[in-house]
């Protein structure tokens, strides 16, 4: 079995949550660290995606995933932050991309649903499916930290199905998608 | 006099305008250099939003400005691509902190007002000022060009009013903001 190192990523300048988990090719996960750097609101935003910046590159040189997943920014939300956000994840994005480590991005709702089966869960159920999921004995806190683990799970889940999907649609050939590979989520109760 | 050099940023994924200008200390304003980042979309966000890094620290390196300027995205406007062109802002603001450079943002109003006078002036308006003000015999293209010149002269333009008018209301004394630094765009017919 193929073990798999992934950094999930929930992009803000005020808090930004990176979480790092290991697969060993099965649906189990193991968690390997969590981090979140938050930079003060009162200083430059340039200063403040450099610290970003600086705290991704580390994780990425400490842990060398085998993959990056990122948090789709939805611009309708807030759009105060949303900006913010973006140019977080383009950050983000940019550190992994410099160390040719594969980016992909979820939007909230895949990731929600990807954990906790259910695309509009709400952050304390994300937190408690995240929990239960890498067999912590206490929650993630803040929920930017459990949110950038769900994103590192969701990412080992669906990434393999995905590519799988899209083989499959390119031979034409017809696949059972229960077959693929079966969400642990359909498990739950 | 001072010399100064800017480097104005219209950022985004498909073109990022980088244009470079000096100013020996008045309102004349000199062109130094201008370059686009172009990236195909059908590449990785990541790597798209890579080679924008590369394009502004490659410049940022060569010329070492006083200071770099970008366009404020408005992430209401065309929700596609005001995300990617976030990033593309973040990212570039990234590699000027990390140089030291001080970032300053501008909306696109505050451009079209400092280059022609009229916030609302249209990409082919800013355009032709910028060949004016610059002294170009040819007008710069495409318009991402001309618009990264714009950003670099606004801050040129703006910036000692700004930096002067934050001093003259920390220390509460009074000034006539026509007396401070005149902007050249009241002297255009």
């Amino acid at each position: 079995m193929t073990q798999t190192c992934v950094v999930g990523i929930d992009p803000g300048l005020t808090r930004c949550g990176i979480g790092v988990v290991r697969s060993d090719g099965g649906t189990a996960v193991k968690p390997l660290a969590v981090d979140v750097v938050r930079t003060p609101a009162d200083i430059d935003i340039a200063q403040r995606l450099l610290a970003v910046a600086e705290g991704v590159a580390a994780v990425l040189d400490r842990y060398h995933p085998e993959a990056v997943a990122i948090e789709r920014v939805f611009t309708q939300h807030n759009r105060n932050t949303a900006a913010g956000t973006a140019m977080a994840a383009g950050v983000a994005a940019t550190e992994a991309a410099r160390r040719d480590i594969p980016v992909t991005f979820y939007t909230p709702s895949e990731v929600k649903a990807a954990v906790s089966g259910n695309g509009r869960a709400d952050k304390s159920q994300v937190t408690a499916m995240v929990t239960r999921i890498l067999g912590l004995v206490d929650q993630p806190r803040p929920a930017d930290a459990a949110d950038a683990l769900a994103i590192a799970i969701c990412h080992l889940w669906r990434h393999p199905l995905q590519q799988k999907l899209r083989t499959t649609q390119s031979t034409s050939s017809l696949v059972d998608p229960v077959g693929v590979h079966p969400l642990p989520s359909s498990k739950e109760p």
